[in-house]
């Protein structure tokens, strides 16, 4: 069993899947499933590689969600072995996307593939969602796939994203949620001019210096039993002409807010600008909200989750929310319960990405024990 | 004698002395001032030419300093004439350094040749402090020519600098004085992350914000009677990575100080360090003094000056210290005495830079009245 998974996450990395390119791997994960009574269906968008693929019948439906793309990867000369060639070292498997994430879909086939056998008649139906552009654009990717189901009046009751979530040891942290995320662009007008005369300018930057200062110190709430405080972060500032002399006729700023579910979108934004109008200045601000907070709270899905870790490390998972955007955010906003169990994060997007060869076979076996636990009466 | 310092404003004009270039306008102006009894010195540091000059015995010495060089012409579609062809139209002289400042330099030329036939025998000394570094680095003009006269062992008593120094008609304002001029440098030292665990950075945009604030609305001096209050203005600032994810590990600052003689340079510095000192964030900050103070009260040759004005216009002129630096800032630590006198300076540094041809005369007139003030018993 151990060299079933590894096999296949060495297959996988070996295809020079960078984002959005998806270079041959859900053809090899479809023809794998397809061995077993899976129906495949490919959905393409502009240039994104999707995979939707069913075994089984009627409802409920559990899907195991994830990406076949990986980032790039920088310099290869910084590698200890080349990115694409998957080697084993130490007790590590080393390459692109051996933790993000093309270990975790090794082992998600692996366990569809026992389970399918083991199970031919389960209850309702095990899916995979699998994309090739969640570190890119994601315009194409998991958003599309969900947008077509729900045309087609699918509703997902349980989603697994095999997204790397853990710290130290596969599975010790379980993601039921992440906050929201979103950005601000902020232009402050002032008036330019010469330094000797600043009585004919207005200087943005001295004009904005109160308000970042109020922006940065504000309690936007206090968080909650899943989330952490919102957070607001400039990210870049900028301003002047590079002269030395000449007072800067505009600023520049950028911001994030990662947000929790004790606030919405709308409402920081309506508080970021009252909190800018308090400072008399002209200006000009415009967001984006890139994902929306969501929580899956314990029930079916997070049972299944942490008891599948419970049985497999035999010690206990900690629920948490924290951590950067996943496309989870797109799954959640349907309705279904989202949970995000993968291997350790802790080199991921880094050079001499690796993952644990144990916890590939680990993770295999917690991803069987979800199927059973809510697809097996 | 109108038609001698238009022509002479037109032949320098017509050199193409973009700084540090002089193209022959020194010669020019050595071969009439020789003429007239002037000993020439050359005094070339580096790859800028400098001209002293000087008429008649002992002390006091009476110097006219200005320079020949000029600054770029930018695009010349954007001239209504062609820079370098000077060119009289509706009862103005176009060409770039028509005001700053050719046009001085030949009043001051068409002065002293009428002084020195009118006084042969003068008291004292009348010199030309001439450089055609004024517009770029400054490091080779007129601080090296005074270095060189200070280990001379010369002593200049009074200096007029060609500036334009007049607002609307020509010596409708002195300038009496200028203030310093220092800028800063400032890094401030965060720690760079990812927003979504901002508990493990340090913004420095955040961090410096409050600094930025208090800075702006500190109230340095109150100014005095010759100056305005000292004034602080940040010309720059810059952090982040471009992209929106990321935590700025640094920002970078660069400021502005225009000051009075009410505070030193020493005093700023200190000060802006305390000041930041108690927002607690690491930083490093460096200063560069590109002028001290400088004020020359009512005395001698601010009457010459004044009453020169006077006598051409019939009205008063206004003391004034407002505005950027110029050479006046190399010539008065000396102990010299020092106005500005020139003509209007709305045009310059500007396309279609243009003199009052008119005012070139009067010029003439009243550079001609201060040598007669100062230097005919």
């Amino acid at each position: 069993m151990s060299s079933e998974t590894l096999a296949l996450a060495k297959d996988l990395i070996a295809r020079h899947s960078v984002t959005p390119e998806d270079a041959g791997c859900q053809a090899l994960m479809a023809e794998r499933l397809g061995a077993v009574g899976f129906d495949n269906e490919s959905l393409r968008f502009e240039d994104v590689d999707n995979l939707w693929s069913v075994h089984g019948q009627g409802g409920p439906l559990l899907v195991f969600a994830g990406h076949t793309d990986v980032v790039p990867t920088g310099d290869e000369k910084h590698w200890t072995f080349p990115p694409f060639e998957p080697t084993e070292h130490e007790g590590m498997l080393f390459g692109r996307g051996a933790a993000d994430m093309k270990g975790s879909l090794a082992a998600m086939v692996v366990a569809a593939e026992r389970f399918a056998k083991a199970h031919p008649n389960h209850r309702g139906r095990l899916a995979f969602l699998i994309t090739s552009d969640e570190e890119g654009d994601a315009y194409n990717g998991t958003v599309r796939v969900v947008e077509t189901l729900t045309e087609r009046g699918e509703q997902i009751d349980w989603a697994v994203v095999g997204e790397p979530s853990s710290t130290n040891k596969v599975g010790d942290v379980i993601k039921n949620g992440r906050r929201g995320s979103m950005l601000g662009y902020l232009t402050i007008k002032g008036v330019q001019g010469h330094v000797a005369y600043p009585h004919l300018a207005k200087n943005p930057v001295h004009l904005v210096a109160p308000a970042i200062a109020a922006l940065s110190t504000e309690v936007w709430d206090e968080g909650n039993d899943f989330f952490p405080a919102t957070s607001f972060q400039i990210s870049n500032i900028n301003s002047g002409t590079g002269a030395t002399n000449v007072i800067p006729g505009e600023a520049h700023i950028g911001f994030s807010f990662r947000f929790s579910t004790e606030v919405t979108a709308e409402e920081l934004q309506r508080r970021t600008r009252v909190l800018l109008d308090q400072h008399g200045f002209d200006y000009e601000l415009r967001f984006e909200v890139k994902g929306q907070p969501f929580l899956t709270e314990r029930g079916a899905l997070v049972q299944a989750a942490t008891q599948a870790v419970e049985q497999v490390q035999g010690h206990a998972t900690e629920l948490s929310t924290a951590g950067g955007t996943s496309d989870g955010r797109f799954i959640a906003p349907t309705g279904a319960q989202v949970v995000e169990l993968g291997p350790v994060n802790a080199t991921i997007h880094k050079v001499n990405e690796c993952v644990a060869i144990d916890d590939l076979d680990r993770l295999t076996e917690m991803y069987f024990a979800i199927m059973e636990s809510l697809l097996v009466d």
